[in-house]
């Protein structure tokens, strides 16, 4: 079978079974593994507080395209993209890695570009770039691994299986805008010059939500993950790894106002399957959530809840608790067999 | 300028400089940073000990092709490299996270031998495998970050910048099997199957000097790196970082048996500037050094020593003190103009 039959997350559950025989013989070296492959961030106790681990691969002509980002703004969103698995484990991160692979042609001034658009967003979170590695290769290839911790050896962390039944599902800011800077460059729609930066911004620097993840674990939340392949799929994952499953109202979730206003019927498609928002998913009973928006500066809104049924996955509802079906066309309640004729 | 112009080293400096202003920001979170980006692993003050992280790319087309190697020693190499780098800080590994990127048409029992071999490895050394990254690329893109610790906050570490005016410099096992490999295979030499098996194995499973690392640090050696790039720019990498020179009797190189039997006067060369044995070349006072030979099980080879000159870099010498260069054709002694024309 060939990976591309077996999809990235079939391959992620076959990769984790061979290698699951290494787990906990870190312990040996007097650590103790709290969680492996799976969630957004590695995490094992160390001293005094619990590290976490995190690794991000962005390749050229798969995860990005230099006709349409910046250098600046790839070295921006190849760090923020790993800082994001770090803020929704709740964690804060200290230390970079950077390895990059890069044709012989590549201009060194790009390069320097690159790593000030990474310095600029390190320097916000006060996270070191104290190492890498440098190779060539036929395209650009960017690895980046950011190691973190909780500050504290009981402080709880952010994780995909936590979720419990009676939990309300929640999202900071807005979802949509990288899902459609996408098809604006990919069609090149032209749309005016302050949505174009809005809708840029979104993609190609994404603001990693650190402050925010660490005042969801203030607020006794503890479970999380960051919209990175997109809400539907990450709430998925959410699903199958807290075995529950999530009804989430589409009218209720926080569609970026530019996108509602350009992207008409479709806007609800990218905000619900677009992915790349780096927003922060989570669920929590109601009065954490209330504490925790109270407590957060950003926009918290709640937009469904976690049910018992461990089988059904993740379920979409109108205003009225009927089911719908996202479709081409935005959404539409489910179908009968006649109607689709 | 491009990237292929100013080469790896120099590519190295000036990203160094780039990211320099985001080095000891870490401290903010409580952590201590001891070395950043230029020796073989970054270090860092953990709660109660030294924690350590490296990371290595290795990518198809450059560093391995796919018609020689196999997909399980892939995976052994992968690891091996990143190890190599932990032994050369004198740290333990713990963990390591594993980021591939894989053509669609990957098979995918193919992707599972290279986690079988990187797990035959990481199971030796007690390392477990604790997360990482898949996505799609045109080739093959392996990259590993290791995280290990020396234990103790207390013990040293083997950095690069610390040989000193009048140490011995020494290496452990035997070089020049990966560069006899490399020929082998890129020429179609054809050599007797145990010849080829030791080649291959070098080449492709090194091992890497975890054990040996330790005990050069509990015998008080100080100043080490692992022969990634050669013994001679390896050896210069030390002399650069300590402000030092080295001088190397040629004839005392360890070259290995099956090397110096089946390529005759091409074997010191593959020795010298071959590169990728992954062992570990070290500079010490005699006495530490002789101590350090006692408690380690493989051979280790003394082979010059350091000198306070600033400025002269790594000198090859004959048995009697001359200089002598390397050519196509082994090594001569240094001609005058004249003998060349």
């Amino acid at each position: 079978m060939k990976v591309s039959e077996l999809g990235e997350f079939g391959l992620i559950d076959i990769l984790a079974k061979t290698s699951h025989g290494t787990i906990d013989r870190g312990a040996l070296s007097g650590q103790k593994l709290i969680l492996g492959i799976g969630d957004d961030a590695a995490a094992w106790y160390g001293d005094d507080s619990i590290q976490l681990a995190t690794t991000d691969s962005l390749i050229e002509g798969i995860h990005f395209s230099l006709d349409t980002i910046s250098w600046e703004e790839l070295g921006w969103k190849s760090l923020a993209v790993n800082l994001s698995d770090i803020a929704a484990m709740g964690g804060l991160p200290s230390y970079s890695l950077v390895s990059l692979a890069l044709p012989g042609n590549t201009e060194v001034d790009d390069v320097i570009s690159l790593y000030k658009g990474m310095v600029e967003l390190a320097n916000i979170f006060d996270v070191s770039i104290i190492g890498g590695d440098t190779c060539g290769a036929p395209v650009v290839v960017i690895n980046i691994t950011v190691i973190g911790s909780t500050g504290n050896r009981d402080n709880p962390i952010l994780t995909r299986s936590a979720a419990k039944a009676g939990n309300q599902i929640a999202v900071t800011g807005y979802l949509g805008g990288s899902a459609a800077c996408l098809e604006m460059l990919s069609k090149n729609v032209t749309l005016d010059s302050n949505t174009t930066a809005i809708l840029r911004k979104t993609f190609f620097k994404p603001y990693p939500r650190i402050t925010e993840g660490r005042l969801l674990v203030e607020n006794g939340v503890i479970s999380a993950i960051d919209i990175s392949d997109g809400l539907i799929a990450d709430c998925s994952h959410i699903c199958r790894m807290s075995n529950v499953s999530a009804r989430i109202e589409i009218d209720r979730v926080p569609v970026l106002p530019a996108v509602r206003d350009k992207f008409g019927y479709r806007a609800i498609q990218m905000a619900l399957s677009g992915g790349e928002d780096y927003e922060l998913l989570f669920t929590a009973d109601a009065g954490v959530i209330e504490k925790t928006k109270e407590a957060v500066s950003c926009p918290i809104t709640i937009i469904g809840e976690i049910t018992g049924d461990k089988t059904s996955g993740v379920t979409l509802v109108d205003n009225k608790g009927n089911h719908v079906s996202i479709t081409g066309k935005g959404w539409e309640h489910f179908t009968t067999g006649k109607d689709k004729e």
